[in-house]
């Protein structure tokens, strides 16, 4: 399948080089696709990341990465994710859009707020908002990125990961994909407006981080 | 022990209950203890309640409640713990405040938003700065009632409990009233300010109720 992934940091980096690795066309859309020195923050460069993900992976501008494939990954930085995806809307339209991203404000200190939108919305919302021939799904939202695309990599996968969306086409789709990275516990919590729950649930996964030291782990809903 | 618990709905019965029931003396603080056949929500009437909670417990106004012991509870509403505890600031001087309250505002439908205070502070900050002598420790208020002091009956107990205070000595006593619970794994977060991503986790915990159906399942932290 052809994927897009929008947003070069490690999120992208780790989600677009598994789809690769999985035999996946994937363009890795970046704001500058010239410059594959720049370092992403905890990621390796863009030239490192591509060196690593094989014949399967390109980097692209925004545009050339969602207009790529019938899937999109929304692998942005949440404070810019709206400003970014709206001028794509054209490209998005029909498509899966699964969207990772988180809208954080650290301005406060730690943990971080999580910023909601009109009405108490969440951001997943906001972009559904943005783009509304796009079909949106949450997900991944909620863990670190290596566990995101290896959850056995922690206790055999034996951990929850969030859908929400209000297509359900668009969610079976989605939970394909996990279960190709090797998620066996898909929780569907229903319309796209359950995502507030998923995006308000960072501010203690932050914190874990730094009781813990590390971001091997996640939440399991025992029941 | 004396324990003073604040509020009569369903976590207060049943968080004063399972006290009594492991012998300490409790007074259950309610606005008209006089009123015992009132039914609180989903709880039963005081009436009830104080027939099945036997000889160690008894009704008593917020002030009598706050007044008895050194422990206090805190499972008032979260929109009016404070204006509730502000007046009783004199009697929880130097006290353990067990916080379980959660300020949720269901204005603009499900999952609610969780309110914050001056600052982006939890409630459970907001109520340290109204009682600046007591010894706040949020924790519990991330599960339903009866799993908070029957943990063992979900998963033999296999799943997690989080704690936040400033007060080292204050959440060595409140771990310890955990652990005559049954609870095995309680995180220590941190400081009060954690609590805020304590907090934020009631969105994902009332979609989820949506989800299933049932408010038997709880958080576990997979490391």
């Amino acid at each position: 399948m052809n994927i897009g992934v929008l947003g070069s940091g490690i999120v992208g980096q780790t989600v677009g080089g598994k789809l690769a690795e999985l035999g996946h066309s994937v363009v890795l859309g970046t704001r500058d696709p010239a410059n594959v020195d720049e370092k992403k923050g905890y990621a390796p460069s863009l030239g490192e990341w591509l060196a690593g993900a094989g014949p399967n992976a390109r980097l692209g501008t925004f545009a050339e990465a969602a207009a790529h494939g019938a899937v999109i990954v929304n692998a942005l930085n949440g404070l810019v994710s709206v400003e970014v995806l709206r001028p794509l809307a054209a490209s998005l339209d029909g498509k899966l859009l699964i969207d990772i991203s988180n809208p954080l404000d650290f301005s406060r200190g730690m943990p971080p707020a999580v910023l909601t939108y009109e009405g108490g919305a969440s951001l997943a919302e906001e972009i559904q908002r943005a783009l509304p021939g796009a079909r949106v799904v949450k997900t991944l939202n909620t863990l670190t990125a290596s566990l995101m695309v290896n959850p056995r990599q922690l206790a055999d996968g034996d951990h929850s990961v969030f859908l929400s969306g209000d297509d359900a086409a668009a969610k079976a789709q989605a939970a394909d994909i996990l279960r190709s990275f090797g998620w066996r516990d898909i929780i569907d919590m229903g319309g796209l407006a359950s995502a507030r729950g998923a995006e308000m649930i960072l501010p203690i996964w932050l914190q874990l981080f730094g009781t813990f030291g590390n971001p091997q782990y996640n939440f399991k809903i025992v029941r």
